[in-house]
């Protein structure tokens, strides 16, 4: 499996961010977690309030935890939300289940991390998580 | 930025307990957080009920988190209730997802704090915040 | 049973941050919670660190828990440290067993509430909640 | 206050690695919290284990919990445990008590955030964050 450097998390966050910029979007954080779940690397901006990181990392959590992208989880949500809520309960409450949670997939498709951004609509945070592992020559799975 | 002081936060108190008293309102419990979600100052009315505290600081701790008063947290509660079940996970049981919870703004409009309070209807309480804030001098944003 | 009334509280709160005045003591957090062990009033001054509010609280809870201040508690945290950790457990994390716990007791005995005070040593929190408490009218028990 | 922002805790992570790779330090995992306690920006470099994130993070929130770095809170551990343990438990488990928080004081000595290190020994973990916070042109205080 390749690894996600801590390089190549920094180059997804700087170009996720660079997106938010062109986009106009508020004041973004973006979380990357490695392929086991736990933090690699993460930046909020100026102005993205309190708990942003808790969000975004849970997105990025809730992708990991079942495999495909948080959209998926929201699909999920709204059809059989008891599903949803067993999976908070069984991660100890980690997962925030809104689309902006990607999945890194190296060439071979293989999981090798995940990236979490909140800030503007869950829409455009999504975009900019695709347009960070895009950049960082990955491939990304939003769900 | 500015600080939310706690001579400014017992002004916000003292002019919300007014507002219930000249609304007539049921007994109250005010809670004062600063702009990263700490207890500064809080009281609760004879009569209000055992965990007034709990809720109200649950009200303000929602707002900080999102950066924008419980009001919108209430209507996200209602569109998309797995977001706000995520949010609370992922806050460790802290958030009360109801109108009631106002964020301070100074006059540049950072957020330095939010009020929180509870004890009669969650319109009811949510006036009592605005004219505390008000009263202080500050910005109230309800949602 | 005397009810500990929110004037009271407010009374305890204010004679004890001027006995910390008087002491050049450091920035105060004191926190009054009623004999059931819920948050009545608490004022956090400025300069005082983010979990003051935490401290003071877990002061006044312990004091509560046992029906004796928390000086007791430190000394059985210094004797038996398996009682302190059993009912830290118990409680659902809510102690902190050094002094500055103290009990609020009516004229005839009765715990009617407790003070938590953290911001400076030990000690001198705990002279200033006596001296909230003596001030208001009814009977320290410190431990 | 001054708000400690993303530029400048970016600066604080790059200056305190730079001083890891200086010192041929094991691969550190670098936490910045703002006043509140939120974390801004994280860096765990390759290498680093599993929970860097989560003990890196304890560290700065228990030097942001008492105002002090958390060398000062390794002595409280070492010359009163039950004050700690009291402290982690309503810190709903978030404090690590060992050297390497550090505050971030602004000119006028007000604090603005902690840097939490780990990876190496602690006093080395310690030694990178001071380097980073004085590198930003603000004034560590470890405790």
């Amino acid at each position: 499996m390749t690894e996600l450097t801590l390089a190549k998390s920094l180059k997804i966050i700087t170009s996720a961010l660079a997106k938010g910029k062109e986009l106009n979007l508020k004041p973004l954080c973006v979380v990357v977690l490695d392929a086991g779940g736990h933090v690699k690397a993460s930046q909020r901006q100026d102005g993205a309030s309190m708990m942003r990181f808790e969000i975004a990392s849970g997105k990025a959590y809730g992708a990991l935890a079942v495999g495909a992208g948080s959209r998926w989880l929201n699909l999920q949500a709204e059809t059989r939300p008891h599903f949803l809520e067993g999976l908070s309960a069984v991660s100890g409450g980690k997962i925030v289940a809104v689309p902006g949670g990607v999945l890194v997939r190296d060439r071979k498709g293989a999981i090798i991390g995940a990236v979490g951004i909140t800030g503007d609509t869950s829409d455009n945070d999504e975009a900019c998580a695709i347009a960070g592992i895009d950049a960082a020559g990955y491939t990304p799975d939003a769900g």
